[in-house]
């Protein structure tokens, strides 16, 4: 991805292996600032993953194999390196994926890690280069939360489409919803799409559906488990969008890996949907909203049926969701 | 309304008239704090709804009304002090109306203003007690922004139904929608349901969906105005909402008295969208979201058309979209 650091444009992915160190772009100071954060042993690779420095699913399974490889070059006991590491965020499923991958490819440890980061990247390459056929120029394109670079070690999935398109020199808009509570579009994707020199406008969630019945011709988001028939949960708020997509005829694409197919999830009212502390919604950074003993609820995601999605864009291509229960990874 | 200041429970309006003086609540200091602001002359409540300190369209009617009588018992020119009232807040309708109401009306204008501010609170009164037999014992209601008492002087739109069904001792919950950009459901909305006793949630306005796919049975809101066919222009989100809804088969009300009602304009397209500032959208308080020149768009109103809305909760009754045209002020 693109980033400006000390005012010069730089092509990075969001975690990497330099000069027998790791090195990761400072997640937890975006978006004002853009640092390179350094890691010359498995302890710190496992601090900043904890400290959310480096944050996203698939980026922090790429960071665990690194920090695997390190404690190879370090000399130090493999296992227990991975023990660390697993217990730093317990729910990230790639976390556990990474740092097994690392386990059986011992041979080159720097190069594995490599590999793997490599392989996640080539994905979203792939994801970018299927998708980027639907953005026209002039193209209106609404998303939601960051299924970016950031989150992918490099491209993202439903911004990939939009980062190859740019690179092909279609000219289109992006509405970003700021997604609360966490504001991941108001904080990354605007921060990703304004280095990569997207044109683009942040709108509060509730603006989504006035640009969709009005100017809005194509919605890309991401997603973050996807069941046997398509039913797919992503981030809070994804479900309204496709619902309000739908009612106005335009397109709603789910981006994701082969990875996030689910075979063993028959309907997404098999997928559970995590709540979080309520502080999240009550707090928006150091600023208090509400009255004094306010309560709030916080689903993490909801659950977009199927009938809503127009396509799966892949690695492997756009699927149908009917197309979906006969693909294995 | 009620409200809690020093420790004490008080039944208040927004605005009244008090021992000579104007008395309100100074809603900027809500929901941290419940201050009674009093003003002894016109030039104070005109200062005082320029600061936002009295609120809310019809509020700030019956306070412009509340001006006038004072600038008659102070023995002022009631013309100047009417051309003072009008420059506060160019673009509330009721403020001119009230102003109006009290230059035709100047033989006794204390009682005058009284009479002016009661209509109001009796016709949201009225509302309530058409509107709260929507509400049983248990239902989940959803509502967006603040239709509430801080905004009409008592009782409330949307609110006005919940406070009655509360006081026949109804049991229910209310997901109230924090309402970005402004944050009026969190701030104001759940102020006011907390000091009822009514038991309620704040949500981020991306949760609205998933509670409606799952368990919201009802949902009232405000409106800003009404076109002749039933089409009604509210606080941006409520589109999203009106259409989610539906696609539940949640019932989905509008609770205006009739004089949102606007028998000139035939259809939601000819209801102009106004765009605020994209500060709203990119400061929180004094927090700021987005990487440095962030672009946001900010349109503060959208058009939810007739075919949503189950039934607009009036002073005469619920009526349907389909009666609206056949009703004049």
């Amino acid at each position: 991805m693109k980033a400006t650091i000390n005012g010069k444009k730089r092509d990075i992915p969001a975690v990497w292996w330099e000069n027998g160190k790791v090195a990761a772009i400072d997640q937890t100071l975006l978006p004002e600032k853009v640092r390179i954060a350094r890691f010359s042993n498995h302890k710190q690779v496992a601090e900043a993953i904890k400290k959310m420095i480096i944050r996203g699913a698939p980026t922090i399974g790429a960071a665990a194999a690194y920090g695997i490889a390190l404690a190879a070059t370090n000399g130090k006991n493999l296992e227990k390196a991975a023990k660390m590491l697993r217990q730093t965020r317990p729910t990230a499923h790639d976390l556990f994926y990474g740092i097994d991958w690392m386990l059986s490819h011992k041979d080159d440890p720097v190069e594995s890690a490599k590999k793997y980061a490599d392989k996640l990247v080539e994905r979203c390459r792939k994801i970018g280069e299927n998708g980027e056929k639907l953005i026209r120029n002039n193209s209106k394109i609404l998303t939601h939360c960051n299924a970016g670079a950031l989150a992918t070690v490099d491209f993202g999935t439903a911004l990939a489409p939009m980062r190859i398109a740019k690179r092909k020199g279609r000219k289109f808009f992006v509405f970003v919803d700021e997604t609360r509570p966490r504001l991941q579009g108001a904080n990354l994707t605007s921060w990703e799409l304004k280095e990569e020199g997207i044109d683009h406008a942040i709108i509060a969630d509730n603006a989504a559906g006035h640009y969709l019945k009005s100017e809005i011709d194509l919605v890309i988001i991401g997603a973050d488990r996807i069941s046997r028939n398509g039913d797919s949960a992503n981030k809070i708020g994804s479900y309204e969008k496709a619902v309000v997509a739908k009612e106005n005829g335009v397109p709603f694409y789910i981006a994701a890996p082969i990875t996030t197919f689910d075979p063993s999830i028959a309907s997404g009212d098999a997928i559970p949907i995590e709540e979080r502390d309520q502080s999240e919604v009550l707090m928006i950074g150091k600023q208090s909203i509400g009255p004094k003993g306010a309560k709030a609820l916080n689903p993490a995601f909801d659950v977009t049926p199927a009938k809503y999605i127009t396509g799966f864009i892949t690695e492997y291509g756009i699927l149908k969701p009917s197309q979906i229960g006969k693909t294995r990874k």
